[in-house]
Formats: structure tokens, sequence, C-alpha cells
């Protein structure tokens, strides 16, 4: 919602994914649920008097309604724009007061809003959220003026920035016929034709106590958080929710390549992007996915950053990166950056070449294990954070897993074998042949004149 | 409706503008409308007793509800499949009966559905089209069958044809975030998983006489022609119709590229597919680019071909095409095929040589005036058809334009002036710039190893 840590966040939520921890349970959460419907998890951590309290809606900018794209994500800031009880705006300006601070997000299968503050005002917070969940009342004129702070964020963000705008077309041009392919924040023309009946009918539909999961990180039980979460959500009614209509993108054929030359661009770099499982649609590939990408790029002694950044210094960059916290599809990318005067093309040929390989060959034991020790270990560092594990509960919650997937995910990781890994290497990352899962390379270049005729054709 | 004539007439729909007529009044058509909101236009072609009675609804694949892609096009075939009073199958085998012939069809901005009979039955033919309007009864095993016959449909032409499915991904690259990019017949998956609810609330929702347009060609008169009507569908209730929502085109940035090399694709081509305006959003500037389409690529003798395929002896293959008949966004294409051995990328440049020659001199008045004159002789041909006319004026009305401004084509293409052309060239033909509107270039090869390896960068 704040434009500096909606960029951070953004970040967090689109570009990694989230590794969930280790041992025989990584957080120790707890669950209940209230009549209505409404889902409450704990995550006892008494080391300060502190909270993160969140509330997650499962409703994101995939559950749009064509021609209203970033949608959810407006209605994300009409979130503090006032209640019967509260002016706009009062509702930081006291989580501000209380020594607190609070802020929200939007993403393609959920919303979350949430608060860090002292145990002794959660009560207070969760009375806030019950508020907005019902209460919601929109000045007229602050319906106007956050359409032109969300127009202005997506010009900065992305309108007036070439890249920004390349990395939209890609996604599209990726999730055919799916709502991925559309950017969160929304398209510039659809933002503009907003009416004051669409957010009605969209807060209507989606914003209630059975299609929402309170998360609290801290210092707090299930005995002193259900009688505060009872107190003000047990009576809100539960809807009968809109179903959640996500189309499959079709088979495709042929490579696509996207190519931008720009006088903003000063280093060639290309990234391939491939359709992938999300742990949603193939749990076991996703887990052998995240493997595969901690053995391709998980550090400087791993495959392709030795092969070729430490080793052969051709490049200054590379990487696999896999993201499959999603409800419906995941994404795994290859990119990279040549050296000065490297050639663009080459770098491409030797990463393939090391994809190659492990196709062919498969990986060592020792690659195998050094992976998932690597990728278990960052479960434990997981755990220090008061917001961290809230937030990775959520988003998994939000897209399909279990508490127990998440609980469990360690044990899950160490079973994955090594034929696991290089069956997910050859079933997604597939370079060559025209019947192909969807996948799109983009070209960055600096912008020079002839190459730039030479493009045109 | 059937397999063969489907064929046809998606050739004729959505591959050519049928250029409108000549003269003061190109097919003198007269229209009443009925108290429901009912049109009916009638063109007047007393040479036999013969009629084509066609009824064009407002609805297309672009109104399809987001997951049911296909489903104007599917409900178009169960139009056939029985009424309270005709059994599945009976409307035709009556229209056969009676000696005529009747099929439908659908685009994306209409369906429809026409007989060609002897005017005795015209009488007839509007009362089972307006029974059908109304009373559909489906029975639940057509439902399914009906399922199988348009899956296999789809297989037959795009599934299991490289070239198809590549035409296809090409549509979805350039129509982002609009229903133009999704294929009419609708994505496999979802083909599958129609539910009888969706169907029912589709007819409920677009089958309406204020919907409609009926178009009568042949032996008719209004006289003649208006009681049969009101006894047929004066009674039927006109309905509260939804909003059509579509979406915008964002703008692009950089250049598309889609490679298809594969063992079915015997010699190279390329086509260059821009976004254009139709006629209904730009009217001069369709009327223009039809002229320019003439110009560039409207015989034997004009430019492309006399330069590429003629003179040069470069190309078998080469030429523009202009497609403006749609109610939101048209399509310009730039096409060719080099001769045995001849270079693709060598051609390109040919092509873009051409098009920068028009856009830097402009055109000679010799070439307009050619031009013109070729548009407008056409007009006189269309007049000749007993459908012809009929399905230029449905498709017109269809996409936003008035009768007038079908009438009046002649003189509107008279008006257009040699600048008028040369803008177009320059505004929509973009080979360049990297902010451009979005266009996409698509290559098809032949399938050679070598060629393939280099290709999977």
């Amino acid at each position: 919602m704040k434009l500096s840590s909606y960029i951070g966040l953004y970040c967090l939520l689109f570009l990694t994914f989230w590794p969930l921890s280790a041992q025989a349970k990584v957080f120790n959460a707890e669950s209940f649920k209230l009549e209505n419907g409404l889902e409450v998890i704990i995550i006892p951590n008494n080391r300060a008097p502190v909270v993160t309290s969140m509330i997650w809606y499962k409703v994101g900018a995939a559950d749009e309604p064509q021609g209203l794209s970033g949608m959810a994500h407006y209605f994300e800031h009409l979130m503090f724009k006032g209640t019967d009880k509260l002016a706009p705006g009062e509702f930081s300006r006291t989580v501000k007061k209380l020594g607190g601070n609070d802020n929200a997000f939007t993403g393609q299968d959920y919303t979350a809003y949430f608060q860090t503050i002292a145990v002794e005002h959660l009560d207070k917070m969760l009375a806030m959220e019950a508020d907005r969940m019902v209460n919601l009342k929109v000045p007229k004129e602050h319906f106007i003026s956050e359409k032109k702070v969300v127009l202005e964020e997506r010009r900065q963000r992305t309108e007036n920035d070439p890249k920004g705008l390349f990395g939209e077309q890609m996604r599209s041009a990726l999730f055919v016929n799916h709502p991925y392919g559309t950017p969160t924040i929304g398209w510039m023309d659809e933002i503009k034709g907003y009416d004051w009946e669409d957010v009605k009918i969209f807060y209507d539909a989606w914003y209630a106590p059975n299609n929402a999961v309170i998360i609290i990180s801290g210092d707090v039980t299930i005995k002193s958080v259900k009688p505060l979460v009872e107190k003000h959500f047990a009576d809100i009614k539960p809807k009968e929710l809109p179903k959640r209509v996500r189309p499959s993108v079709p088979k495709a054929i042929g490579q696509t390549k996207m190519i931008l030359r720009h006088s903003s661009i000063h280093q060639p770099s290309f990234s391939k992007v491939f359709l992938a499982p999300s742990f949603q649609n193939a749990k076991k590939d996703a887990l052998a996915l995240q493997v595969l990408e901690q053995i391709l790029s998980g550090g400087p002694t791993t495959r392709l950053y030795k092969a070729l950044v430490v080793d052969n210094k051709k490049a200054i960059s590379v990487g696999l990166s896999y993201n499959g916290t999603a409800s419906d599809y995941g994404t795994l990318s290859l990119f990279g950056t040549p050296v000065e005067n490297g050639d663009l093309d080459t770098l491409i040929n030797d990463i393939h070449a090391e994809i190659k390989a492990l196709q062919v060959n498969g990986v060592t034991a020792k690659e195998l294990e050094d992976a998932k020790q690597q990728l278990i270990d960052s479960a434990i560092y997981a755990r220090d954070s008061l917001s961290g594990p809230a937030m990775t509960i959520g988003q998994n919650i939000m897209t399909g897993s279990t508490l127990d997937d998440v609980e469990n995910w360690p044990e899950a990781i160490q079973a994955v074998t090594a034929d696991e890994v290089r069956n997910v290497a050859i079933k997604y990352l597939t370079l060559e042949t025209p019947w192909v899962r969807p996948a799109i390379t983009g070209y960055l270049y600096p912008e020079t004149k002839t190459k730039k005729m030479k493009d045109a054709k």
C-alpha cells in the first residue's frame, strides 16, 4: 500500500520462493476455525511482547473481472479509507500512535493486511480489522484521489520503465488465456475506468470471514487469541462466495523471442521463462524443482555460477529461479548477463550446455545432499523473524498448501531423489523441441543503430 | 456449423474485408424496426423468386465469459438441436425438404444463421427462427454429443495442425488482454469443461429480439416482409442485455518474434501482424488503409507483387492484408514467401524497403486512382450475388457501422487522399521503433537439424 514497502514485498512475493523451514515441525503453528468459516493460525514466539497480526483474503489480481484489472490492489488501498467508525487514514494513524506499523499487499491469489505492534494492542487491531471487513465506507473523493495514487504508482514503476513494460509483456506472452498474464497493478486504461459500483461489487463478493485467514505470529497462544477473535469476528455472517475461474494455458508450439533495445539498457542480458508446476498442482515435482534450483544456482559453489562466473569468467550473473508458490502455475527462469564485451548468444549456448549435461548425466550424490542441507538450513533462519513465518504460512495456505505441508517441508525436501531432480530438469527445462510447454525468451540490449535495423525484420 | 461450409465462411469472415460496393447507394437496402427492438433489413433483388434470409445476433466469441471460450460457436451448433416444436436436426431437414439449404457461423463479434430458399418458404423460415430464438430445448444427449463434434472440429483444423496452432499463438500474442486473442472455436480444455448450466445462461443472456438483426436479400419488399416478421417476432419480449466488456490492448515495447520449424512446413514464409484500427474506431484511417492495401497488393500490377514477384523474382508470394471489420481492433499483415532457395530475411528486408519508400515518397496520383477504381468496381460485382450483400451488410452492421456507411462506401473511398494513404502507412506499419503498437512477426521454416539447434537459444 505505501509505495516503498510495497516494492519490497512485491520482490519477496514474486521473485523468490521463501523456503519453508527445517526439522520435525518448522513453526509449531496451531490453528482453529470459527463457525462462520474464519480460520485462525497462531505461531507462538515469546521472545518479546510483540505480534505480527495478518489477515489474508482469498482474492487477488487473478480473480478480477475482465476489464477491471488491478481492482484487487486498488481495493487494498481503499481498505484504509474509512468505515462507519474510522475516518480515512485513521486506521494507520491509530497503529502508529500505538507504536506499531502496518501495511498491506496484493498478489495474484491473495490480498493481505498486517500490523506489527505490542501484544497489548492486538485486541484493538482485531477490532479494526473486523470493522473494515464489513463496514467499509469510502468517501467518494477518496475513491477518485486513490485512483490517481495508483496510476502514479504504475507510471513510476512500469509505464515509464522500458524494462518494467517489457517484463509485463513477457508474462502476458507466457500466460496466454490466464489471469497471471495480467499485471497485479492492472493495465493503465482499466485503472482509469473503475466505477464506484465495481468497487462495491468486489467488496461485497469477496470480503467475508469464510474467505479469510488470520495469522498471528508472536507472544500469543491459542488460549490468549481465541477470545479476542471470537469477540470481534464471531458475529460476522459468512457469504456465498463466487467461483474462482482459473482457465488453463493452452499448449504451445515453436519459439517465442522478445527483443528490447533501449537507451536505458547498459548491458545485454536474457531471461528464458518456462511454465512450471506450482506446489498446488504437482507437489513432488515442485519439491524436486526447488532442489534443482539450489543445485544449479543456490550459491557461488553451485553449477551455473561456478562454471560460468567463477571458472570460465563468461558471465557476471547467471542462474535458475523457480517460483512454485501460486494457485495455478509456477515459473522457472534461466537468466544471465555476459561479462563486458561478452556475447549473449554464446553465454546462452554455454548455459544450455550445462543444462543438457545435467539432463543427460543427472546430479551427483554430493550435490544433492549439499542442496538439501542448504534448503533445510534456510528453514532454521526463517524461524528467527516475527513476520517471516506468518508470511510464509500465509502465502502457502493461500495457494493451496496445508499447514502440514509447511510444517513438514524439510522431510519432504529430504526425500527428493537424484532421479527426481534429473527428471524435472528434462520435463520442464525443454530447450529444443517444437512442441513444448510455453516458454518465452526475452533479450535486453543496449541501443545501437545497426543492431536496431537488423532486428526490425 | 457444417464443417465444409464453416471453413469457407471462416476464410471469408476473417481473412478478407469484403469491399462494400459502388455508386450512389450500393445495395438500396431498406430497414424497419419492431417495437421489441428487432431490426430488419431488406435488400430487394427480384431476378429469381429466391431469398437468403439471415438472422444475426450481437454476440460472438469475444463476449464469452472467462473460462468458457468457444461457447458462442458451440451454442451455434446447439441452435439446430431442437425446440418445443422441432426435433434435433429437424430445422435443417425441413429446409432441405423444401429445396433450400441452411447454415450458420460464429465470429468474434456476432453469430449468424441463414437459409437460402424459394421465397414462398420465407414464412416458414421466419417461423422456425422465431421459435428457436425463445423455445430452444436441447436434449441432454445432444449437449454431450455436440461437444465431441466441436472437439473433433478443433482437432482437425487446429490441434493436429502445427501451422494452425502457431497462427492461434500469434493472435494471442498480438491481442494481449483482449478476447480477440482467444480462438473463436475455443481452447480444447475449456470446450471439454462446458456445463449444461453455462449453455442456458448464455442463451438466456444474449438471444433476444433486441439483440438481433434480420437481413433478407432477394425477391422481397418491405411490404411483403413486414407482416411475416411481425407475425412471428412481434410478441417476443425484449431482454435487458449484458454489457459487452471489451478491454483494450496495452501499449507494447520491443519486438516479438515467433519461430516454428516443423517437418510439415515445406517453404519458409513470414507474416508480420500489426494492430490496426477497425472501421468502428477510426473510420477515416480504415478507409485509407483499404486504399493502401489495394496499392501495395491489390493485384499483379501493384507495388509489392510487381516489384518482388514479377520484376525481381525474389518471392513467390508477397502482400499486405487489412481487416477492419471488427468491433474493437483491426489487423494489418505483411506476408511473403521467397522463391526456392531464396533467403527469408533478404525478402523481409526488400519488403521493408518498399514500405519505407512509400512512407517517404507517398503514392502516385495514378496508383491512387487505379486503387480507388478497383475497389469501387468490386462493389459492382458484390451486387450480383444473393447472399453476398446480406453478408456484407451483416458484418458491417454487427461491428458498429451503419447502413449508410455501407451504402455510401464508394463515395468515402473516392474521398481518400494521397496524404491520408501515406499517413496511415507511417502510423500503422511501424517497422523500427522500440515503442510501437503491438506487432508480432511469425516465421515458418522447414525443419533442419542445424537451424533447429541455432534457434533454441
